[in-house]
């Protein structure tokens, strides 16, 4: 499996997503704000992934602290608001800081920094193995939900997928979350091959979603986002299958810029869609998608593309980095707990309680 | 206005598109392997830009005819089955090798080559005259349409248009066909902002919209193809207009990749969608979109950006370079004779009558 992300001896590995395929570059750094750049630059992404090298984070800096005791509460404070502020719209993020918090919450009290920090460290890894038993199980209910839903055309040929994003083991550490269930769909026989939509502007599905089923011998076509619609029309799409990075409690998902573009089009040719992610993804404090902040992203992700430049400088951009799409045309989503389809208001709520 | 395509003293002048906006290049040459070559690796593009070239580029060919009389009608044969396999899904291009081959039938035995060479080039010139009429027919009837359409809504604020690809001057020789609406339009002050679709994988509406609206002070935002059903779920937009490439009898559109799917987003948010061509595009030998050759162009257009690699050479891809929209999504077609709403089959085939 691919090593996207470790913590060994007090030093954070990453495998830095921006220069992949082209380049296998491994960071090994033991500077938190080095940390911080790395989920803010996007050299680390992909919602779970996320969460883990920010528990991870927070350990560096736990390890670069050096005062008394009695001033470990401001640092740790300061620590936690500077993590949090690097991608705001990842949920797993708060998540990751909010297990770190309540450790520290639980044990500062009785415990000696060093006894802290050990305890932190021991939820840190949590966060990271979690995750890979998430997608083990994301990985199963999905494949059971499409083996429901496809039961008559399996009897008679493959199914053919789409996906956006990366949502591998490069954006989760474990499987995947919806190239989990596809990597796993694939070796039960389900999947005659992928098609991936590359994912303007960061380009994560022609580069990273492609260089993983590559890996894995897994059949597939890139291809422009814009195709999408056209290959269902031609009959070239059975489904579609992509991540999340924040689920309101009534299913609204907002997740990479294009997951809407892709959802309508599915809509409109009968197909179903899902959404895979962990349970963790699921903000039962957000009602829906219009309340879930969508972030803008800097105009020159567009304009210029790995250092080349494409457009003037002074073209106007307006770069959204996510999109909403909203419950009426999920199919079903696909957590760790089950598959859940239907109505989701009270469906999330059950995974929640 | 914006120098596109030219022929003085038996030289085709051409501004080099794939280099706009960083760099701009006007070549001028007397090859017509060069011009077929500026066709087919897109240096012009466009559907009406790409019949005022092939018009011009089989005047450089006969300029380069150096035999006796008796062998020029194999030379012209091979010189228009060349030009013809230049970039097989433009119609125009046919359209403009159809009425230099209709000159050379009516006129060759009665004329000295000297001659004919003089009538073919007032063929030419006129192709190119007349997409200029063209597009000022256009941005009146589309004009007036949109007035029809959004009657309501002008009384209290003025529209936001999605567009996609470039079909300006650039395109046309002309104002544009959508385009030229487009600005049409915003001379009238219907329009509040343009939203111009980058238009993967060339980029034609990030690089040559952007670099054109910014010349006609016109406001526009850029963004990623897919970022379009998000910005109409948002309210964003109030409508779409699109060229074509090639339009079938009942109004079927193949037009650059990504129309299709802007054309489902704008359905499903009730939002009209508009085509603008020039009569010249109807092809009304075909009966239906299914019927139009869609062209697969090069991997290496996703995989690598202005010679940056981004992707592995060893990646597959699927580069459908057209889609086609179903007449059912278009709301009306714009042409130079009138703008057509309704039964296409029997309107369209009234426009060629």
């Amino acid at each position: 499996m691919i090593d996207a992300v470790s913590f060994e001896n007090n030093t954070l590995g990453y495998l830095d997503q921006r220069l992949l395929p082209l380049k296998e570059e491994y960071v090994r750094t033991k500077s938190y704000q080095d940390a911080i750049g790395a989920i803010k630059t996007l050299a680390v992404r992909g919602a779970p992934l996320i969460g883990i090298v920010a528990g991870y984070t927070v350990m560096l800096g736990l390890n670069s602290f050096d005062g008394e005791k009695e001033t470990f509460p401001d640092y740790f404070k300061k620590l936690i608001a500077e993590v949090e502020a690097s991608r705001p719209t990842a949920v797993n993020l708060f998540f990751a800081t909010a297990r770190m918090k309540e450790v520290y919450d639980t044990h500062y009290a009785s415990s000696s920094l060093e006894e802290l920090f050990g305890k932190m460290l021991v939820a840190a890894r949590k966060i990271h193995n979690d995750e890979i038993a998430n997608c083990d199980n994301m990985a199963r209910h999905g494949v059971e939900l499409i083996r429901q839903d496809f039961a008559e055309i399996l009897k008679t040929r493959k199914l053919n997928v789409l996906t956006h994003c990366n949502t591998g083991t490069l954006a989760t550490g474990g499987s995947g979350t919806a190239l989990g269930v596809i990597k796993h769909a694939w070796n039960e026989g389900l999947i005659e091959k992928v098609i991936t939509a590359e994912s303007r502007p960061l380009l994560q599905g022609l580069r990273l979603t492609a260089w993983e089923l590559e890996q894995e011998n897994i059949p597939f076509l890139s291809i422009s986002d814009s195709s999408s619609a056209f290959l269902m029309q031609k009959g070239m799409i059975d489904f579609g299958i992509v991540g999340a990075d924040r689920i309101a409690a009534n299913g609204d998902t907002a997740n990479k810029i294009g997951t809407f573009a892709h959802a309508v089009s599915a809509e409109r040719h009968g197909l179903p869609y899902y959404i895979a992610a962990p349970v963790s993804t699921i903000d039962i404090s957000i009602s829906d998608g219009t309340q879930i902040p969508i972030e803008e992203r800097d105009a020159d992700e567009l304009r210029t593309i790995f250092g080349t430049q494409v457009a003037m400088p002074s073209t106007p951009v307006l770069n959204y980095a996510f999109d909403v799409t909203p419950a009426e045309y999920i199919r079903g989503i696909v957590t760790d707990k089950k598959a859940v389809v239907g109505n989701y208001v009270s469906e999330l709520q059950k995974l929640i309680d």
